[in-house]
């Protein structure tokens, strides 16, 4: 029997989680069907930046309606938090790249073709915390 | 630099490791938006069974666009996988509990109302695995 209770965070909460966060997910819709990719992220001040390619589907999300997901998940103490963001992508522009510096995303795979580089400007964030208690 | 590439897994690969997965998340389209919440699973023989319950937004995939993704990620050695799974869902039947038996999902939260069980049929799944190869 599980003890866990689920409890809403704050916008500041939520920010603050996307900032330790580094991994995300991303839905987005692209008219055929819905597609759901993996994601190495960075945020700072309303922007979450990520880094993709030309071929891959991820790029087209300035054009389409999309959400990202960031999360951390306990398995062990079944503890873990979840920050839901909506807002509008954009090509980074070379100023963000520079005010991103070293914390821009990285990549796990070698370069296919120029890293395209997408802003999201964060517009809503939303998230829960799932908190144990002693039985 | 990064040295990792992207390694396509065929159909068994991407079955044997939504076994070896617990943690999942799903994106679902309410009309208004879209939706991206993390889910407990369990896999076996082409059915993916979540738990959740009548108030939640995961209970609504029966009716709406949805794709599931789970993935693991290990951030040190910059290794992982991913699998996308489309299919069709409903409400899963006694018989369909009765065979996952133990294997059933657990909530990490107690009970708010009634638990609801969703079993997707998984019609098509797509995975991809990320290694790194010494420069």
């Amino acid at each position: 029997m599980s003890t866990g209770s689920i409890q809403e965070l704050d916008q500041e909460e939520c920010r603050e989680l996307l900032k330790v966060g580094r991994f995300a997910r991303i839905a987005f819709d692209t008219g055929d069907q819905l597609e759901l990719l993996p994601v190495n992220y960075a945020y700072d001040d309303g922007i979450i930046l990520i880094r993709t390619s030309e071929t891959s589907g991820l790029s087209t999300i300035v054009d389409r309606r999309f959400v990202l997901e960031a999360d951390h998940h306990d398995d062990t103490y079944q503890t873990g938090w979840s920050v839901v963001v909506r807002g509008s992508a954009a090509r980074a522009t070379q100023a963000q790249l520079e005010e991103f510096g070293t914390r821009l995303p990285n990549s796990w795979v070698s370069a296919d073709g120029s890293p395209v580089h997408i802003a999201i400007t964060v517009d809503d964030v939303r998230g829960r915390r799932v908190r144990q208690f002693p039985s």
